[in-house]
């Protein structure tokens, strides 16, 4: 997929803006990381010469922008909801950071939602409801109130550096090994630490983990596995070899 | 060193701001995410109502910002300077991704500059020669008009997911080994490669790019170093036991 048709499956929701000016703010936050789709929620004040002004070249946003009674209605087409949340909330929502929203988003294949709440309230627990996934910015403990186009900016910049890597990806040719290619990577390297006296088969749970966790910390590329694999081929053919020797 | 003394060693330079209010939204955006030092070059207008009001919260910074006459002066007790670049230069300044300056940024022990240029013009030529490093922030290729507070939120931004990074990696006991142990590591894979007969010591090169690039590509812990030499060890005292029988 290209980076464009990327980015048009997101539509960002502004869901009861107060105040204009962040609205048009918001517009050109998006606009500078190749956003386009805005949709607002019970706007107080649109359209407004504030927002307009705040846009800074980004009123063609604003004059696409669609505008809805409901939150509900705002979301009828999305197949992946994100809900966001500058403050850290006691809550049991599967919670993202901004980074994790990023990959996640640009790896659904439909359409996606991200909605930022209230300037001063955020969004309600019944709109989180709707929300299949809160993501979380970091901030300081003691003031975290961050202004909504700096959110905006903050996730459409996430998004953006996600497209860069991706497209850095297919130049370079590093395409990830698949899970299949995983599983078979793993069980190759227990047997030949099996093979070699290194792991005891009756015991061996933590230092698999160890293991794991290391592998899964980095995506392998196809090629590693490859070379990864071949290392532990030799190593077991040696053995052999040396026992029938 | 605690999180609040990392950040107390940074200080955001503004150059030449035209309007107020971003001086104002940038102390907001550096507030949110635990910065606190600002210093002003040759602001047009300061101090300022608009400046207050669009720090909602954040006048602590503006009432202790630093201002100067010159670029030079506002620099001269930095250690490590950080200019900042929306557009897309066609320049020989080393270049850094917002990611890899709050890497850089957090490492360094002593003071740090990330120095913002003027909202039209950005930083001319002879101040970038004064900066180590030039930081170029993503953006659309079409519209990369990115507001000045904008910018200064996403390298904040940037800075305290490293601090909440490197927190977690205490707090996990997540320590990277170290450069030596890294050279130690890589002379013991090549020699264990080379004893089972998988790398060819005439001619290494390809393989042993694959596999610095590899493990550079993450950081290696510690304990995984360790796991790691403990297989090649075994591998090697295999195959010499076998070599004895």
């Amino acid at each position: 997929m290209k980076n464009d048709e990327m980015l048009e499956r997101i539509h960002v929701i502004l869901v009861g803006v107060t105040h204009p000016g962040n609205i048009g703010a918001a517009a050109r936050a998006m606009k500078t990381m190749g956003l386009s789709h805005l949709r607002l929620v019970q706007p107080k004040h649109f359209p407004s010469a504030d927002a307009t002004a705040r846009a800074a070249g980004a009123d063609d946003l604003l004059a696409n922008a669609q505008v809805f009674d409901t939150f509900e209605e705002s979301l009828q087409d999305c197949h992946l909801i994100m809900g966001t949340s500058a403050r850290r909330r006691r809550i049991s929502w599967p919670t993202l950071t901004p980074k994790q929203c990023a990959d996640k988003v640009l790896t659904c294949p439909g359409k996606v939602a991200i909605v930022f709440g209230r300037e001063q309230s955020g969004l309600t627990n019944e709109e989180l409801d709707l929300c299949h996934f809160l993501v979380q910015i970091s901030s300081s403990p003691t003031f975290s109130s961050l202004n909504l186009a700096a959110a905006v900016q903050i996730l459409a910049y996430e998004l953006r550096c996600g497209i860069e890597t991706h497209h850095d990806d297919l130049k370079m040719n590093r395409e990830p090994a698949s899970a299949e290619a995983m599983a078979q990577f793993y069980q190759h390297l227990e047997q030949t630490l099996i093979d070699i006296g290194f792991l005891d088969p009756k015991n061996p749970r933590q230092l698999k983990r160890h293991l794991h966790r290391f592998f899964n910390r980095i995506q392998l590329l196809k090629p590693e596995v490859n070379i990864f694999r071949g290392i532990f081929t030799a190593t077991q053919e040696y053995q052999k070899s040396k026992e029938k020797s």
